[in-house]
């Protein structure tokens, strides 16, 4: 027996108890006569006590050699704090040790191991077995594993079912790009890793397995932006015999349960929001509704002038930035350079102020005059103190640059706190996406999405314009999960296939397996994945997700720590039936 | 809302509800002027009725046009049967049907929806779907998400976190042979599946995490022999600070708490048996002690008279057969003709019947008297009615020979009753095994298995003699965990992977990470992985795993529902800079 209590238990309830411990050296301060330990495990640091007077001389030297990170066992005592830490669940007691063994050493760690280290993003990624033992990402991980075991309870408790799905499953070019598994067994032929369990789960539902759900890894080999991993986690549902008003309350509980019990959050009745109003008031599918900021057309209110800027734009827009009217000229430059960052890509921003008196001083006065500028105001809702900004261009593109800007101007501002929770269901969204680059459309959901009941007829004459039985949930401006309503005829999937371009012998090919299922009793369903990764940041108060994955991968897709990937023997190429193809 | 009850829940005490229920027709009968319906649910089955008196017309017609498997929604009203079914759940109602949706149609199945169907092994394979409306499947996948749901809330309820580890890993040439990903950002590279997260759990030791667990993928290319998957799940555990005592009694706890909660049965303490106890009395690391017929090793009593089968074998070992002496010799032919299939590989079977009178008639009383052969009975522990089958050869393989004699007669003797369990450790495991084709040991757990204390020494002199803390749980004869303490230091891991043949570049290329690890305080750990898809079989009381995932693969690891793996195209494969190399 290691231990008989851990590093963060014990307190002055157990002062004279004989206790065992086990743990790191985190610290030590050696004042000669007297030295001090923390020795720290995954609960916590308990100090450790050595001195001359009720210590051997050897044990006091045995303490002073020990280094940063030696893993020790200590028998003793606990006793009393002469200076007690109230900081700390362990600060009121110390252990007088009588007995300490080396379990192993260390040597130097490259970092730290402080909540804030020295350690840099590579460094601690390549000992990332040493950045676990930090606290921060220590409790991101224990976070997480709270949240998977929060999830997979109510759902049970739901009546779901956890259905694990095969992860050798079969390549299909739709969609995202499939990392492949050749078979040694079946030569020349390959798996691909899921992107998601998406048609073996509603094989499931034709199945009649009704509820199910499984937290699963999903794979895609994209080229990976910033705080993309090629391997996530979902946490993937489907029910059958629903309609969407079903699905949306069982997934509501499932976050209002999860708000509650890991983070302490009661929230009522999730507000719901048109696709196309999101779009029209926050730019943006995943609208943060934490705070206000929403978007003001100034179409009618900005065409009737001689500016030629507005005048040719199909969308003016802007929005009230709250207070903004102190921010000095060269601050409101910058915020004009920001914009204009190939990341945000607006040509220009004008402006109004809408100073304390009721008028307004815009960097267009010399087109638009204070009546004008009042209805910026107006439409906007700015306020006395506040700064209209305004972009105009090309809908989608100016819809999204504005997005940009507002999200930034909250962040400046304050109004983005992470301990605050605003849930918005984004609903209708449209269920095909046009390509700009090809001119084809493309399933904006996934292939297997449905259309609005009676909205099939459009496809042919207004494809842009059918709404699916889709919906997003999203928290704080981010998407966490997202579904559909889906097709469940064989029909209407074929119809489907075709508008997305696939030819008939392609659709066979790739998904006759589930439209021949849909051929033999497939009922009504429809599902939601969560991306678990994001989730879990979010809930836990964060942006980033790497600090909630044990092992992440860095944007090149390596794992630093490991050095994967790696080449392979020729003999397993040879027996893979593969030849390298490299370019020289 | 497409239903208000699911079709099992019904009952006398909703007589007089309005109900609407959706499901699939599992039969109908039809007399004409009144016709019965069998809905059909996860849940369980309902029956409706449409008869002249109270349903329209219509409605009678169209519930008789309806085929089996169709999807379909009714609204009604429960009313009592006059013929009432004590049978199933919802027997004393019926759904007196005022309105009939079809929600979907269906072609004839290729096979009955039945508990026995009438669909072989192949074709229920390609029609999973529909397979898994069957409730021996479909109870069985159930069966198993409540033991997933189970294990995971018993460790967390002890402390252990889950986390998840990297399924995109480095191929290790030791061991099995690895499912290999190509990476396309790094070319010419590849990722392997894991075959289990082993360096991963023991890092994250060396990272604090110290009760770890997870449910999880792992992956194995190999020949398929029959009950085999090359995707399978294991429970993954890992602990530090920790000796083998702790581990055993934390999967004890588990494994009875599985038990209890599951299936209904309290065991007390689980027997523990020594690795070469269990060879020496089963012929077996893994004995069904659910029954006796111990080995007897007959040596001594044997090898003083001139029978040469027996003076110049190593290991001459017999078992009793309860009531065997019923056998007639015709039966007994068979029997030594079953040992001489080449499955086992026997050369021949002596047996000696124990008559009611006391004395013994063998197939040896040309060599052996009466004394001898009461001896032979008293060390196998044969009683009057008995029959002692006795195998002799080489050490190893004659107890496996004897073992799977053993098993087969406890089958056919009704001894294996899958409702009793009899678990039990197997420990004390031999660290190295000695490949005979290549004439080397190899690592019997794996690398990273701790020698016991003191026994390093012994790897240079008698490595087949070296016992580790190493240790499995048997249930009912078949393996269900194994695990070991892991060495923790970088010098034994060194000794180990030289002894094992790794040259240091080699061990420091693929093991590097590990062995850096251990010199930053890696503390001492160890664990055990369980395989859940045995172990849900098992606890389901059967003993092929089919049925309990959801979408197995066959023998030659093909997913014939989606005709998986498949090619891909020419474009894949050179972004994967790989090109076929296929044998003409």
């Amino acid at each position: 027996m290691y231990r008989s209590h851990n590093c963060g238990e014990l307190t002055a309830a157990h002062i004279n108890t004989e206790v065992t411990l086990s743990g790191w050296v985190q610290k030590s301060r050696d004042k000669g006569f007297i030295v001090w330990v923390d020795l720290r495990d995954r609960y916590g640091i308990t100090q450790l006590v050595f001195d001359e007077e009720r210590t051997s001389k050897d044990l006091i030297e045995q303490a002073q050699h020990l280094g940063r990170e030696f893993v020790i066992q200590v028998k003793g005592t606990v006793i009393e704090r002469a200076s007690k830490n109230p900081n700390m669940p362990t600060g009121d007691i110390e252990i007088l040790v009588s007995e300490l063994i080396i379990l192993n050493k260390s040597i130097l760690p490259p970092f730290t191991i402080e909540d804030k280290t020295d350690g840099g993003e590579d460094i601690r990624m390549k000992y990332r077995y040493l950045d676990i033992r930090r606290n921060p990402v220590k409790n991101s991980l224990i976070f997480r594993s709270k949240v998977s075991q929060a999830v997979r309870n109510y759902l049970s408790t739901e009546g779901f079912i956890e259905v694990e799905t095969p992860y050798l499953i079969k390549s299909t070019p739709e969609g995202a790009r499939d990392f492949v598994v050749p078979s040694r067994m079946n030569a020349g032929e390959f798996y691909a890793l899921p992107q998601s369990p998406q048609t073996f789960k509603q094989l499931l539902m034709v199945g009649g397995m009704d509820k199910y759900f499984q937290i699963v890894k999903c794979f895609r080999d994209e080229d990976l932006r910033a705080d993309r991993q090629p391997e996530f986690t979902q946490i993937d549902c489907e029910m059958a015999f629903v309609d969407q008003e079903d699905i949306l309350n069982v997934f509501e509980g499932l976050t209002r349960h999860l708000l509650k019990e890991v983070n302490g959050v009661e929230i009522e009745k999730f507000p719901r929001m048109l696709y196309d109003d999101a779009m029209r008031l926050y730019g943006n599918d995943k609208p943060d509704i934490r705070f206000g900021m929403e978007f003001g057309e100034l179409n009618a209110v900005t065409q009737h002038k001689e500016f030629g800027v507005f005048n040719n734009a199909e969308l003016v827009v802007g929005i009230a930035v709250p207070g903004g009217n102190s921010y000095t000229r060269k601050e409101i430059d910058k915020l004009i350079d920001w914009v204009k960052r190939p990341q945000v890509g607006a040509l220009g921003m004008i402006y109004s102020r809408c100073n304390d008196d009721g008028s307004f001083k815009s960097s267009v006065d010399k087109f638009y005059d204070q009546d004008d500028l009042a209805k910026w105001a107006e439409i906007t809702g700015a306020k006395a103190g506040d700064l209209v900004c305004v972009l105009s261009g090309d809908t989608n593109k100016v819809r999204a640059q504005l997005s940009a800007l507002r999200m930034e101007l909250a962040e400046r501002l304050g109004l983005r706190d992470p301990k605050v929770f605003a849930p918005l269901w984004v609903i209708d969204f449209p269920l095909l996406e046009l390509d700009e680059e090809t001119g084809h459309y493309h399933a904006m959901h996934h292939p297997f999405t449905s259309p609005k009941p009676g909205q099939i007829e459009l496809l042919d004459s207004n494809p842009g314009e059918v709404k699916a039985n889709a919906y997003d949930l999203v928290l704080n401006g981010n998407e966490i999960g997202g579904g559909s309503i889906r097709i469940h005829d064989k029909a209407t999937q074929a119809i489907m296939l075709k508008h997305l371009g696939f030819s008939e012998e392609e659709a066979k090919a790739q998904f006759g397996f589930l439209m021949d299922a849909f051929e033999y009793g497939a009922p009504p369903h429809g599902g939601l994945a969560f991306g678990l990764d994001r989730l879990v940041a979010i809930l836990g108060g964060q942006e980033t997700i790497r600090d909630f994955i044990a092992f992440p991968k860095n944007n090149s897709g390596r794992d630093v720590m490991i050095d994967a990937p790696a080449p392979i023997d020729d003999d397993q190429l040879t027996e893979l039936s593969l030849k390298l193809n490299l370019k020289s």
